[in-house]
């Protein structure tokens, strides 16, 4: 598992409003699609200009326009004058370093936010920003890059007769809301694994390659928490419903979310706290085989000792030392050395070190 | 006592209000039970159909509609057309990863709760989600097998003259609550034993396997914490009377669980603080036998390695060596060793290792 | 000092008010004193019936019941009766694992509390439950046991022309939560004399038994504080003001009361605040002694073991082997051992070590 | 420095509002000196008695009552019916174990406060309670000893065409306030200096002793917080500018003091902070030293155990052993220790021990 | 990187509103500098007087007067003068310890907060100290000495037909927050670069530079938290639009720098979370070693000790000693040295000592 770790980078001391790309530039070009549909019709023009967006707007049928890639500029700058977008919400589009938020304006809401998933590939996490742009009868969605996370919501608008189908431009914005949160639920599970498969390991195997995975998940979990909390405050506001453009029946779905979100936020939490108990676990059993290690080494050494001070007392060339003549004096020598030897066992036993 | 950690699971991808089963599945089939009461008359259907739940609806006795058995799609999209459910509501009752939570319709309140009770045969903690829909004049609840936890309830119901035949369905329903929460107390009672057990042990016998047990009961602590919390917030919404649903009358004995569940979260937060305690004492134990080895180590150590050096003088093979040759060299070199055990053991006692 | 542990316990699966005594049966059996006074009169019955209950809450003057012992369920449902309880309060008064709390019902306030007080002769701290119902001319008061802890406003009373005389039961019912506050205040204040004698003990003595010392007054620390902090919200809530059987006079009183239980919410969050510091203390001076053991078992090894290999060379018995023959051979040795020691002593004065 | 623990203590058992001295009696008696003044006159009582005070009151210029000494009752009560103080505020005042605080009473606001200043020739630092009633043209202050701390404000108000001697009763209450709280900041600071002093001695030097004045700051740094802590919610309260007798212009003053409240709140918080990171250094160059205490001993016993072996080998008795009669068995034999000592020798060098 | 901490400090005992500096002194003497522009016309006057502030001021145009040097006192009480502004926020703006805060006057605004930069030749972060007021058509700013901070926005100021040039006075105070909060980014993203640099030496290296690198990161991470968290509430007032001084448009672009500060605040959160983590690992890798430490102590001596005491057995000087005679005594002895080497090695393996 990979680093999500993003570093915070503003642009400085340009005026507000200043279209500036901020992040990782994508090879791709950038490429729109539109979508436009009602109950009866359903259109999609997979490459589109900006010019066919204006039109699909004029429409009373819902669109949805999605923008791969938002490196470049003019096009980008295009969109926002179609679409009459604030320059601070186009600023804060092409800037990938955003927090998620929700900002609502006159006739649009703007959202933000973190969509994760798994590169399969390189068993990577990548961490892609989404914008999402809710206006009357359109949404415009924004990606970093090509990757058709969205698909599976494309192929419930075709099907006919399908809710998305009967529901407004409010009900497509949940749909790729529900869908960034969903992707969620797919990382934290694979931490959960982790967090088993680490419990397991902790206790056979304290080495230092477990420690610095616990310490990467940590980081990581970190990292997820930032992107995940304010999704609360975000949905909670669209909840609510205090905005004219989200519909009543679009509500109870949208709490639906939210208490997705909520549980997503109280499995981190846990994570977190198993993460820290396992830390203490990991640290008192390495407290505990250093013990483990004093004692083989104490027991060892305090039965040794005596006895070798012994045989140096006998191993002096002092001319005249009581029973070096005697014939039993070496038994009697080693008989001394085995009462020493079983008290020594016998205060180890009694002291409950061995 | 076994962990009672379920893995977060959402099925991602689908559109909302799609039935689909998570969870284990169990393997007895769905039956219903319908118990139909007022104060006069009283009636039960151990097998019911969904006919039978549709013509109970009609008269004005409370209905009570127990579901066992989450897993069989059709017969739960029947209750819910005749019942007339939101879908995302049938969709969370069926998906057993719910956090406990409340959610007010127009026409019904849709609560969902964990009940926890002891598998006494397997000596388990077993954790089963428990869905509760609240309408006028019924309560149905969904339980994901079929153990009889209800039963206590079901008797009371059938004693003629009790205070729960005078009442409403919104009486039924907090005693339903009621009976969850009752089967907390018991599972906290479990654990406030063990906390006892292990706080005498964990004095005598610092061993590892008394620290895995502290290690699992602080997880299961977490696991419970998470359960429990939510529960405040949720009868504290029903117990402030905002929903029309619920009765002034009833207001008081849900005042009485939402006690009840303060106190069980009071509870919780004390036995996480005990077992942190525990596990400081359970550090600073293994540190002072550390240091109890290291004294004796030391001790026998610093006593006999200068006699030893001192035997090793004399056995050297020096030809001309003060004393050898002295009848008297031999007792004199004793009488040395015994004056620096002496001048030891001295100073271990000013230094209180003795 | 003993453990002020509870366990939760409630009795489950029981319809609510059913009354049942939950905790330890004194052998006193349930006795009953009345004090009925107002500015003029004053009459006191120590061995009253529920009878005499009835008739005194006829006439104007203010009455005072109190109940001690509360075991005997049929007495208790006959005082429930006479005053018209409801029966969830009865079954609180007469369970004693309630959390202190207050439930403002349409005639009177029902106030639950935990009364601490030192049993002299046992050396223990006693926790009793102290159950206060205030109606609009009377107020009722539910003791575990018959110690007379409430003598001293019964002298006050007794005493006509003063201030409690002139007041109402409100004012009454302060005065018995004022008793039960002050009586934590001597309770602190024997846990911090501990804690001033713990940290003189700690730094001269960082023996086992002391750390058990912190660790249990620790515990009893999170005990009372789970019994004080209630008390805020509690009697905060009566002294807003907002019930119509609270005086304007009383408030002012109330606040005083709301004020001292501030002061002993914050002054047990310091002690524990200073155990943790003592516990910080304790681990430290454990680490140092250590390293003092260390520091003396490796100087010494240190110094003797390069002494010893020297003695050991000269010990071997090789034919050919230069300086034995030497009459200086012995002295040159001797030499080069004092060299050694000197270089190591000059080695361990630089680490500091000595 | 000297600790500033107060000790909780209460009267108890005694009905509200009777007046007794809880503290430490200071010898001194009670004197009140009387400032009574407008923008043109300037009266000065030092040695007042409670009649003078009666006389003020009548005036319409600001009179400042200033009581030093706490102890003498019957004074105090003299002074609580001149200015008809409620007996609770009276009680109050003479306990000197109050926790900061405000209470608006009628005609009057009872302001309590802990002043701390340094007593340089003990080189202690010592904490006072001072008292204050703001009435609407009177301000009455009480003191526990006649220690002259509002000596500057005196000098203030002689000095005729100061903003004092144009505002009211509320300006002089504000003055005393800002007094109180300038009073924090050089004690603030003293712990500052300290922090900085402790900072450098720690890394050079992490004694023992080092440790206790860690601890000692720490204690001292929690009273200090218990005292200026309530200050924030209290000063809030009048600058919010709710009570009638603090005037418009006032508020601007006491926002000015609100907001140094806070900082010093703040500073006392990185201070903690500071210290917990300093005891973290401590413990972890305990761990440091320890491990390069180990080091040397491992080294020394690794690198002589296998060369004493070696000896031991060539010393033992037997009467066939190769070499012994070799010339050159000695030389192989030292060649093959300095062999060993190389070898162990790069094996702590790839161990970076060395 | 140097630290950033100032200390409190607080003239005591000076009437409020005493105008006195405090803060270290900058040689530079005091200068004004005066730009006027509106849409069409722009003026700048960088050596400006007093006098030219005031013959501005009527000119419906919007007047920034920037005061580089606050250290002057009578140049100060001119523009004070001049301005109208009230003596303490005078005594404020003097005095750099300020904690960042906004006070709303009748026709001004006080916005006082910390700007830091690297002075990148002497490799040191400053903080200065920023003073602005924020007028119905001018804005003073107070800046500690005259490093061009804001020359961006001077720039940005001279190019007709920027946003800048039509807005009001209150989109120059909004760019000048701008600017401060843009500095903080700068300095944070340093933290991170320190922090990965960190990251990877801390494992392969746990010197005890480290630790103090990361201790005092830790300190100056607290500094910096302390400066801008209170921008938080700071800005969120004047976002919120409840002065009249702020304009509608004006609010959208605070909104985003709001939003900017509360990422600065979750990444130093994150900062400080990952130290913690660094310096858990920290101590971790020094028990670690540690162990490894003792391990290898521990297999030498107790390989070596029951050896060398067989040694020594052999070498006593008794007369009568089994095999010493025997020609096959050394090589039998040896045998059973080998074989205890084995079984010691063993042992280790399934402790997994190697």
């Amino acid at each position: 598992m990979t680093r999500i770790i993003k570093k915070v980078s503003l642009k400085t001391g340009l005026p507000p409003g200043s279209l500036v790309h901020i992040g990782e530039e994508t090879a791709k070009k950038t490429t729109i699609s539109i979508i436009d549909y009602n109950q009866e019709s359903f259109t999609e023009t997979p490459d589109a200009t900006v010019a066919d967006c204006r039109s699909c707007m004029k429409t009373d049928t819902v669109t949805w326009v999605n923008v791969s890639g938002i490196h470049e500029v003019p096009i980008l700058e295009e969109i926002g004058a179609a679409f009459d977008l604030h320059p601070l919400v186009m600023e804060d589009i092409m800037n990938t370093t955003q927090r998620p938020k929700m900002e609502a304006y006159e006739r649009y809401i703007y959202i933000v936010m973190k969509m994760v998933y798994e590169d399969e590939k390189a068993d990577e996490i990548i961490e892609e920003q989404i914008s999402i742009i809710l206006g009357d009868s359109y949404v415009i969605s924004f990606q970093e890059n090509g990757k058709d996370v969205f698909d599976k919501i494309r192929q419930r608008i075709k099907k006919a007769g399908g809710l998305i189908r009967k529901s407004g431009a409010d009900f497509l914005a949940y749909a790729l809301i529900d869908a960034v949160v969903d992707g969620y639920f797919n990382i934290v599970e694979r931490f959960e694994e982790m967090i088993e498969f680490l419990e397991d390991r902790i206790i056979t195997d304290p080495s230092r390659e477990n420690l610095s995975v616990i310490h990467d998940t940590k980081i990581e979990t970190i990292m997820l928490r930032k992107s995940i909390s304010p999704l609360r405050e975000m949905i909670g506001f669209l909840e609510r419903g205090e905005s004219p453009l989200i519909k009543r029946d679009t509500v109870i779905y949208l709490r639906d979310v939210y208490d997705h979100t909520i549980r997503l936020i109280e499995t981190v939490e846990t994570i977190r706290d198993m993460l820290s108990g396992m830390l203490d676990i990991y640290l008192t059993n390495v407290s505990n085989r250093m013990n483990e290690i004093m004692k083989v080494l104490t027991i060892i050494t305090t039965i040794f000792i005596p006895l070798s001070f012994i045989t140096g007392v006998y191993g002096m060339n002092f001319r005249d030392m009581p029973g070096l003549a005697n014939p039993m004096g070496f038994w009697a020598t080693i008989g001394l050395m085995v009462v020493i030897v079983m008290f020594m066992l016998l205060f180890f036993r009694r002291k409950r070190w061995m």
